[in-house]
């Protein structure tokens, strides 16, 4: 375990050993078998394990919205494992069920609710599948008893550009793609009120009743930041649930530089934060947090009996199952917690700040460098978005075809910095753009030199494309 | 860590060292504060956090639905953090990828389906919510283009002892409690299946569509298997979508003894199993297995583009996002497959043939034993209910008040074992029965010593009861 800890950390050491599906299944022979194997076997099977999974902790591992592995974080995870326990009552989890609360209340107060609740779920998009569950009880609370049938469609507005999650809690909640309606973004990224505004007057127009908003902090690709405030003001003049999915950017509320980026936030009346993303607590930490007192269980109460007996000989309000839709509930506060006992919130501010400050370093290097083009100029987050033209593509007039053919460059470079195993950064088309690169800054141990090597990389595995 | 294991496994140590809610916040300071610890404070806190939470691995812990802490289990899920990825993509757990896919076909062979599909969700409750998402989309594959909204009441048919997670379903996914019909039980908590063709046709009379049946394969409380055989007979005759939850029973699967409990387990359409409940792996594993190959993804597929790039150079059908409601998911994975590699399939078989050992020696001891009443005689599976009967109320007549003054011996048991930290077993009331107490084996290092102790020490806290 310390092997895989500090080789995430060495830059000599590849991110990834590459096998394609096929291979990778010769190599290891992973069926149970009736019989168990011997302690050195199962050592051997898990040293080939730890060789062939992703260094996600590598300072060039810059693929996903997470990345690099805290040691506090990871203590707090092991202590969680030894302790083995699931979070529903008070009683299985007495440490956990106080610390949990005191995280959210310190959490809501970053976010500028004076009271409210919340709730970890595993992952962001149960986070914004709970926010579209509780803003459904509050506005239509007759729904947990009688289900949607018979009601108008009840429509959710969010970004065109928003995390698909949207989309499939409109799935599984019953609302149906139909129902989410994609607002259209600026060449930042971000939600233009007025198409908001004019979507939603088509809803009451076309007989059916607009529900509820969504503003994301941070889109996946783009890092762009919704016009909160302004969003907020939408909400309010047709009196609509009001949710923020700061799943990627809620990091931003830790430091004083940049937590103006979510002005408006407060006005919102839930919001998913996922420490496990920019804060770079381990997988997985997300939190919903809401500013309505009660809509949690409210929403969620089934009050089973053989757990949340009323007779207990302690105060059975701390018994946290019945705010969620989830039974047994993994423990997911106390890396997060231990994290910042050991840091204090400055150490998540000054490496919320380092994140920006890398930002600023590699963009102004891509502008300056030939064959590098943004795609945002100025990223609002730490995700940096931008081409790579190769030599034989920059004297061609930009036509389809120039498009065309810069569209497969990034696959290619892709696949190059993977069986090399130097560096993993992640790309994809969005909008009308062709493929295109997305670099994402989460990992405050990603230095300087790290990026210049990744645009130097970049540039070595796709000169001669 | 080695000292939380170990002691964990030592009968001299305290199961819990209890302090009240209040008691609890006052000894720990568990604010964030803004400026960082040192290691000893924090080395010191977290020996207070682990001296304060329940030992879940001890074998008088029986509790809950989990228990132990299996040595192999959680060295599968140390290295899991230390690697620290997600689930989503084979780009980013190439590994785990293959070793999900293999471990839940071998999965689906135990119960006896030629193919399928499948997925690790966190926790049983989620895996059932999946049940009636996919149902949903088997049966109305337009509501995820155009919701529930119009549709006539769809109803799911379930156990009244069935677990409260497929009320909550009912409330998330829109159908409302009102169309989650619970069918009635015999004496030994098993659905009859007379009652339920009988609300089946009621719910046809009524001009609403019947939907879904939910068998129960180990309830939370008695344990009791519903007739699965007879219940996919009445599924079949109505065309309706067929869910087994074997959460808590699932286990039984792994053993030639046992696993005829489950007969026509092969005829449902899923199948919900939680290999950390009956088989001892650490939390969170659960497992929804389906025989329908594509449902899972044509029931979640968003095709995000900024993940599922159809352009990769490998394989895209390894990426496994799009079967689930998650993005983001955390790896249950490693934690079974190695403590499977390590004991063999006859070593999880011995594992549920000694908890049915074990179950047999309590359930004879308590019936030959002064004071204890069995609530079911014979215990499908290895929970075992029972009430304890003071001196004090032995030669009453069995009258209101009798069973009045019954309904408070077991809370106050129960507040003795927690205050002085013996063992944590349940209780709770159940239809028209007063509170019980449930004692459920899951640990196979539970001896037939820790038995007699658990009745002993129930005598001593209530005998002056």
């Amino acid at each position: 375990m310390k092997e895989i800890v500090q080789k995430a950390g060495d830059r000599s050491q590849k991110v990834v050993e590459w096998k394609a599906p096929e291979e990778l299944r010769e190599l290891m022979d992973l069926d149970p078998t009736a019989v168990g194997e011997t302690h050195e076997k199962l050592l051997m099977r898990l040293q080939d394990i730890i060789k062939y999974s992703v260094k996600t902790g590598h300072p060039r591992f810059v693929n996903q919205l997470f990345s690099s592995l805290d040691p506090y974080g990871l203590a707090g995870q092991i202590v969680t494992d030894a302790l083995n326990t699931s979070q529903y009552t008070y009683e299985t989890a007495p440490v956990f069920t106080l610390m949990e609360e005191t995280v959210l209340k310190t959490m809501r107060t970053c976010i500028g609710y004076t009271e409210g609740n919340g709730i970890f779920c595993p992952g962001g998009s149960l986070s914004n599948i709970m926010a579209v569950n509780c803003a459904r009880h509050f506005m239509f609370p007759q729904t947990k008893k009688t289900g949607m049938f018979g009601l108008p469609p009840l429509v959710i507005y969010t970004s065109e550009l928003a995390h698909y999650s949207i989309k499939k809690a409109g799935y599984l909640l019953g609302f149906g793609d139909d129902n989410v309606k994609l607002v259209k973004t600026d060449e930042l990224g971000k939600i233009i009120p007025e198409d908001l505004e004019r979507q939603i007057q088509e809803t009451i127009d076309e007989g059916c009743t607009p529900f509820m908003i969504v503003a994301t902090a941070g889109t996946t690709v783009f890092g762009a930041f919704d016009p909160i405030d302004k969003m907020a003001d939408v909400a309010q003049k047709y009196g609509l649930w009001y949710h923020v999915d700061g799943a990627w950017g809620g990091g931003v509320l830790m430091s004083k530089k940049h937590r103006d980026m979510m002005k408006g936030v407060d006005r919102a009346d839930s919001v998913t934060w996922n420490p496990h993303k920019l804060l770079g607590v381990p997988q997985q930490c997300s939190c919903f947090l809401t500013k309505h007192v009660n809509i949690l269980q409210q929403c969620h109460r089934a009050d089973a009996k053989y757990l949340f007996q009323k007779d207990k000989f302690y105060d059975t309000s701390y018994d946290t199952g019945d705010k969620t839709f989830q039974c047994g509930r993994k423990v997911d506060v106390l890396k997060f917690w231990l994290m910042w006992k050991a840091k204090g919130s400055e150490g998540f501010e000054q490496h919320i700040d380092k994140l920006f400050d890398n930002t600023r370093y590699i963009v102004e290097k891509l502008k300056q460098r030939e064959g590098f083009r943004m795609v945002v100029n100025e990223p609002d987050c730490t995700n940096v978005c931008f081409w790579y033209v190769p030599p034989s593509l920059r004297n061609m007039p930009e036509d389809e075809e120039f498009w065309n053919r810069l569209h497969t460059v990034a696959p290619k470079v892709k696949e190059g910095m993977i069986r090399d195993g130097t560096m993993m950064i992640t790309y994809q088309p969005q909008k009308d753009l062709v493929n295109f690169f997305r670099l994402v800054l989460q990992n405050s141990a990603t230095t300087y030199e790290d990026m210049d090597f990744f645009i130097d990389e970049i540039e070595r595995l796709g000169k001669f494309l």
